[in-house]
């Protein structure tokens, strides 16, 4: 008998990374469809207040729809991975055969003999909470979510899709002169971006200044492709 | 020696499975914000051009910040699996020591000692790719991307987001009644919303009639808060 005692996978840094990437989302598509959309309009109407009311009312709109969703999608990973915990649980128990025969299949795959996998198997079989683990992970690919996610989640993107839709969106509240509020948007949204893409280059890890440059081009040709096709639409009528 | 032939891990329906989600993200947005930011709109301006330009400013900005964020997504996941799979090809050669010692910590987690874990290190040493595979997979969670999925992957994702955002902006193009025209718009965006959320449901396992409540009350709420938002800061002013 071998004997080692059995720790379940902890990562400590998992809570934080979803919360970053949750953030990552929020702001991301705060700040680029907000000042797009006001961009776009103010190609077309001369009037700062509809601007503002129609960014507005997208903030509203999407930081409900990306919160909701965000809720509705951990709340759905945590139901899935329940389930096949579950399932998985019982079969340890109910079909041992058959989930001997799925570690097999595992170890198959990377050219690993059945006479090599079977003292692995037995150990997992002389521990159950493990073998359970070990299925979750290794033949389902799934990571255990962490608590609560959903609703932290949920709160996050919204807030984060808010403060960034904010940005865009503020010069046209201060500023009088129309063309002067897009002049002001357009800058400071950008500077935004470029901020938020070198730091999520740092933390992600594909380098500041190449994700500052694709951020910023995002932003910035979705607020030009909006501000054109409003300027055509509204001459062509 | 037991010699096993080394299959590489193909999944068949990966790339369905990954289209299908594309459109599902591209869709489930599409259907949702246009549609809350018209309906918002049209509780403020009485004036159903205004409305459409503004819903199709958003729908180019939507599509595009969308469809060119989930390119660079792809395109980020094949980078960091391209980078990952020659730092462990030169680690499995150049540092075999570390890499059993991986492989031992592994196997640990789930409480299988080194003596039990030894003939599969050994199986996995006489076969370098499949090591290679081994760890992409058990170490780090990692699974090969599809070829040429960035493209195809963004055009998906801007494709069904226009799809889904003209839905609730044909009636204010069709109608010329302002009032008639979001009452149409709601009632076909929530029934497009409930028979797309049926199929997603059924998709994904879910249950049909949970999944079409859950993305019709989405897009409800999302709309009801744009609008109710709009009405007040127009009556506000």
């Amino acid at each position: 008998m071998h004997d080692v005692a059995y720790k379940p996978h902890e990562e400590q840094h998992f809570e934080s990374t979803e919360t970053v990437r949750d953030i990552v989302i929020g702001l991301s598509d705060g700040l680029t469809v907000p000042f797009a959309l006001a961009a776009g309009l103010s190609g077309a109407v001369a009037n700062g207040r509809l601007v503002v009311l129609a960014g507005l009312a997208e903030i509203a709109a999407g930081s409900i729809a990306m919160g909701l969703g965000g809720y509705l999608a951990a709340r759905g990973d945590a139901e899935h991975y329940a389930s096949e915990l579950r399932r998985e649980r019982e079969e340890v128990v109910s079909r041992p055969q058959d989930e001997a025969e799925e570690i097999y299949e595992i170890f198959e795959q990377y050219g690993v003999s059945r006479e090599e996998a079977t003292p692995v198997l037995q150990a997992l079989e002389r521990n159950p909470p493990a073998y359970v683990d070990f299925m979750m992970r290794f033949e389902l690919g799934l990571e255990k979510p962490a608590e609560n996610r959903a609703h932290r989640s949920a709160l996050t993107i919204a807030g984060s899709y808010i403060a960034g839709g904010m940005v865009p969106l503020l010069p046209y509240m201060l500023v009088d002169d129309n063309a002067g509020a897009l002049r002001l948007s357009v800058w400071i949204t950008l500077l935004a971006l470029a901020v938020f893409g070198a730091l999520k280059g740092r933390l992600v890890g594909t380098g500041a200044l190449r994700s500052a440059v694709q951020t910023t081009l995002i932003g910035g040709v979705a607020a030009g492709a909006a501000y054109g096709l409003a300027r055509l639409l509204n001459h062509g009528s």
